[in-house]
């Protein structure tokens, strides 16, 4: 090993891996943001653990397949990083520095996936291909590029991964979303796209901003060295990056608009990281003009691409990854044949690079797309690739995680565009059994009553527990809130220094229905718990019910009301 | 260009750049956590565009007016950055370097207009009016203080922005907040301020880590050179920005517990900041105990301002902007006229460095003032910049940009104060259109009934679209909690290992009210949908309705259920 | 002072005490996801009450007392860091850098005792003990360990804080849990544990990512110096850091599927935390392999230590920080004497590392847990320490800072286990008063009808007005969705070029009891309000209702409804 480094380029590099370590956040808020609540938990532990088993598994062997020199194919083996590294290592930077900024690399390949196969993948086989992906998939492609192989000797130019890191992961997650097959509901029975809304575009921004963030680490610290000219070679990299990132995300916005009639939040957030994917392979090799250029255009190409695949192609995408860095990543490393400023088409280079940087690009996607389609039908054949229809319906979270009240969604749950009906490349909601008719409904043969109690939430599980004693098995539950009109019947608070009259207060609406059960008991007992002489202890309402019918059995009036609450 | 680059300075101001970078993600969150749910989308990709926007505007004509060597009131116009400004750029710092950190401190100024003119600005014109600001507001006032301007000049001390960044900004804010009029609502008809809170404060509070966060960048990395004495000056700014951050924050949370009763968080979270805004212009300059005192003071004066602009001046701003840039902005600029080592009256420099730290900041102020009226007013008089009353109603994400189902905050929208009555600089609601009104409204001709049907998420959209077969219009879905408390009815699952169980199951109440349609066929057809067999496919209920009114056409009975759903 | 600064070094401890500083951000969104809504602002606020006033006290007096050449036990006063730090102080940074850096330690150590405590501890006592932790707490045992105290001279290893920072604040943390008591509902009547499930994972998430990527400063920067060995020293730590985190969530998430048969997401998250804990004593000193082992044995430490505490020893820790950082900091301490590979026993250095090592954790318990035990009980017994029940059941938004419209979680708020029974260490909920009962209950003497109205939301406060008008004294008001499935009642979104039949449109529902206004002047009223002649103006639904009762006085009938809505 060198016992000469350089204080500044390892700072520099070790920079550069704990801001591209952020990205992770970054992806995690991106993707968990454009999804349903009822996956958001699931998503971004997927991503933490991402980090997690690329970190292990790069470490037991990926870097050696990567960066060993091995043949023009794969590197060699090294269990946990342990051969010399020096014939690679850039100058002056410890190899445990260099390690840890591939490592983050790595790590990011593997998290492009997941937001492409979200809502409807089974947790651990997206684990277990995070480990694939880190192990054998990043580390030969990125020894073609990276590690001395065949596709760096004939030139091919990626500085920060547009296509190692971003053609790579997006194809294997174009792979994964065909596989898996697309949401319940993404393609109605016309087999028409419908929108499936993200729930918290704020939480997505945060991702774009970290993300983007983390990305002028990543392509600004590639350079690897500050000594002598990289010192400025650095600062042009974040020019460009940051140019690149600007011009895709006005481009997208103002396209949006014009195609839309209005601007589409999360296309634009789409924009801001295809810039930044398509400037990736040149950052370090372009103008500031040519990194404009390749911004819009990259811009450009995103919506047109958005709506192909998931309208006419009918992959299922939900945070837009495959446009995004798949088919952005292979543009912006194309169009490096354009723009270098040493042997693009533009500066006099005539055809050479730009067939090189296709051939790389064709190299990456065909090792992508086929090591990963065998990964995910294998693991689809074996432990099984999709989570079931009930569990779709019920959410990742409550599903795989057991939990069940992460950020309620309603509205956006409701207006899925979830469909009964089959859809391509899907399962169908698990069939409802045909069940005999009623031909009329008798009268219910004894009163129902409906008792309605509006009262405070703090109260609630004394009331419950009373109600249980008493003989209720049953109970619906609606948040409500109370409008007093009357002075002095809201509190004042203040907020900011202004006066706030809080005069819609939170209360819940506890409904119960009643045969057997005596009114006057219920209500007895109601008021025994909810009293406290105090105003705000709500009131009760009593209304007759004309029948009732239990779904399950059929049964109607009085014997609907026996058994089991359902 | 100077062949001899400092890596080491380079660094510094790159990690600069990517830092104050971050702060626009920390401007979002701010912004969007103050504010309604309604808006948060809009007000979060406006700021990703304020990025985007400003680099782009920056780099094409800004720079080269802040920085080229021009008048004593401009620098010179220079397309995309490509003359030489080797006589401004700090030691060893490549033009690149310098150009990104300064791009990244024009998108701070930009950012902090819209924080103030949240909920009810066009999103063409915000935009419009941040290409202005980077394009010639920030760059003039910017040559006046950073780029060999007059300002400078004249000796005027502003290190890392408090009166090019803030007060400059802030000013903006403020001719853009009056200019566009208060949200309708938060001045009633006796012109009383009302409390709209804030949705989401641990949002804002995460933007408040981050700006702080990436003011350290901002403030610690414009010290420019790490050479010589320029090492521990970093340093030392580091210190003043925090200790003047910290002291604030102590103070304005004291300060509201004894005004309020209660510590506002939101006012708490403005104070961060105005101690960062303050502390801006003279971190360099001040001691450690100079920078508490400006900490301090800053504090203090926030509370009284933040009354001040909202009761008193009644000009609206959600995220209070204005008091926090353009005030303490203001005002740490002139503290530092007391305060500076070297000069301030404090330490026996007199009057002449105070003196003209007033006079920048009256010069930030009117131009800032004046030419940012200008432009918001031929916004104003042009394209528009103020949505409708109906579309700030319905909320901006609606409105600009076709979202409808970001987190929603039902209970804050309620509670909003909006009111119909027409206010102050606002619109009002559409008025409602006299209607003939009913002298007594005849018993329905026809039995109505409300079939109430309680079942699970899953199987809405079955159920819906059996429902439309069979003629129903309308229907109003409910969330609802399922409250199971028979042994046996709850499901179990484990959370941190403790067994959980979940005895509120959420569930839909679906309510259909029908006139021809035969109940009973309803029912049969809803228990074909929803049967499963297995416990918990749910219960309905069936009630009597007296009658129906149908608010557009004043139809009642039998009639008022006909027709389109309303 | 020393004369020659190194600017590597310098810059290095300036971006470790930047991240270090984000870390506070980390801490506050792991911990609001991990809590009910009703307490997230308020567990956030003190988060950033803690920098600030760690940062106060640290400077007035805790770094001298730390840092100060006294004698062993304890460094010396320094009002304001004034004094002489040159023996002290890492070759080649100024004392601003070394001060500000340790400062950001210190605030580190003072927001782990908030998650522990929260959701039921005041504020003001909250903030006091912060100011006690950073003034003394933290100082004395810091001086013991990296100040020249008795510990470093023994050869006690603690790189970057295993036990100063994260064994010492996690016991402050035990001890405040103990004190404070637990939760209300968090232990029932059997003293069973009862979940009370975090409301928002993917916020804690957030706060993990964001922690990891400032440890990676923390210990990474800690190395103090870039020169020479330490160069790849730094690099090291970084590996060390992470792969100890990698194995660590690796582990947890695995444990948590086999034992619960469900991955189980929040302590997975506590798992990323548990191998970053423990691997910061050591981070520096042992080989990679050594990380490795570090993270699994913490990850595999964690869960029942977990599990101990909240079901066994019945301390009630919502966030996990006592595991994660007494127990686990603790662990890795200790660890340090098998693995340090200069003097651990695994590489031939026999009992005696690890010997110090068991003592220095035991020192740092003693002395926290004693002092920070008596620090509680103090303030218990003079301005007190817990939030009145009634304010737990509310709340500490609204109770401490006024604020009622945070995000809602309304189902983990009712499924959060909270019991009416009083429970071990806790305060009841105030018991309802008897009152008498009622042997019947007459059919109303007048006849009372229910007006329901479905509306839009936009026109609420208008409605609100003229039915106070009217003398509606009361009235509930419910989010519901209106679903229109005729052709042409839907309106038409464009989301991501996809067009989105947003066939659930927002609603709300207000429902009005009336009995002595007639109901054709209520829905006069109600028309004359809503009529815009458009489609969606909303429909009324009248209902006969038996009877009513008013939970605080026992009035049924039409006397219910007189007086003041409750």
């Amino acid at each position: 090993m060198s016992t000469e480094f350089s204080a500044i380029n390892t700072l520099w590099m070790l920079l550069g891996a704990i801001l591209v370590f952020f990205m992770q956040a970054g992806f995690s808020m991106v993707a968990s943001g454009m999804i349903r609540a009822k996956n958001s938990g699931n998503i971004t532990i997927k991503n933490l653990l991402n980090v997690g088993l690329c970190t292990c598994f790069f470490w037991l062997a990926g870097f050696g397949l990567l960066f060993g020199t091995g043949s023009g194919f794969i590197g060699w083996f090294d269990f946990a990083v342990s051969r010399d590294y020096s014939a690679v290592l850039p100058a002056g930077i410890p190899l445990s520095a260099f390690f840890i900024f591939q490592t983050m690399l790595c790590a990011t390949a593997g998290t492009i996936i997941s937001g492409a196969m979200a809502e409807r993948t089974r947790f651990i086989p997206s684990c277990i291909f995070s480990a694939v992906l880190s192990l054998i998939i990043y580390p030969i492609a990125g020894h073609w590029i990276w590690g001395g192989g065949w596709l760096s000797r004939l030139g091919f130019l990626d500085f920060a991964g547009s296509a190692a890191i971003h053609v790579l992961g997006g194809t294997a997650a174009l792979a994964g979303a065909i596989i898996v097959g697309p949401r319940i509901g993404k393609y109605g029975s016309n087999g028409k796209s419908q929108a499936i809304p993200g729930r918290n575009l704020t939480l997505s921004a945060l991702g774009v901003f970290t993300l983007w963030f983390g990305w002028l680490g990543l392509t600004g610290c590639s350079a690897g060295s500050m000594g002598n000219e990289s010192i400025s070679l650095a600062a042009d990299i974040i020019v460009n990056t940051t140019l690149a990132a600007a011009f895709s995300t006005c481009t997208v916005m103002i396209m949006t608009k014009i195609r839309y009639g209005k601007s589409d939040i999360s296309m634009t957030l789409n924009g801001s990281l295809a810039g930044l994917v398509a400037i990736s392979a040149g950052c370090a090799y372009v103008e500031p003009l040519g990194a404009v250029v390749i911004g819009i255009l990259s811009g450009l190409l995103l919506v047109p691409v958005l709506e192909l695949i998931d309208g006419k192609l009918k992959v299922d995408d939900p945070v837009g990854a495959i446009a995004v860095h798949a088919v952005c990543g292979a543009f912006g490393t194309i169009l490096l044949g354009f723009f270098s400023q040493n042997g693009g088409l533009l500066y006099g280079g005539g055809l050479h690079l730009l067939g090189i940087q296709c051939l790389g690009v064709l190299a990456v996607v065909a090792w992508s797309g086929i090591v990963s389609s065998l990964a995910f039908i294998l693991l689809k054949e074996t432990i099984g690739l999709r989570i079931s229809p009930k569990e779709e319906a019920v959410g990742l979270d409550a599903a795989e995680h057991g939990l069940f009240n992460q950020q309620t969604d309603f509205l956006s749950m409701l207006n899925d565009g979830v469909s009964p009906v089959p859809v391509t490349g899907s399962v169908p909601l698990e069939e409802a059994v045909p069940v005999s008719a009623f031909t009329e409904i008798d009268s219910s043969d004894k009163k129902l009553t409906k008792v309605e109690i509006i009262m405070k939430q703090e109260r609630f599980e004394a009331l419950k527990h009373a109600l249980t004693k008493l003989g209720i098995t049953g109970m619906t539950v609606t948040q409500v809130f109370g409008c007093g009109t009357q002075k002095g019947q809201t509190e004042t608070e203040m907020y900011r220094g202004v006066e706030m009259d809080i005069q819609l207060l939170p209360k819940i609406c506890v409904e119960v229905v009643v045969a057997k059960i005596p009114v006057v008991d219920l209500i007895n007992t109601a008021r025994q718990v909810l009293y406290t002489g105090h105003i705000g202890d709500g009131k009760i309402f009593i209304y007759d019910v004309e029948n009732a019918v239990k779904i399950r059995t059929g049964e109607t009036g009085y014997d609907a009301m026996q058994g089991a609450d359902e």
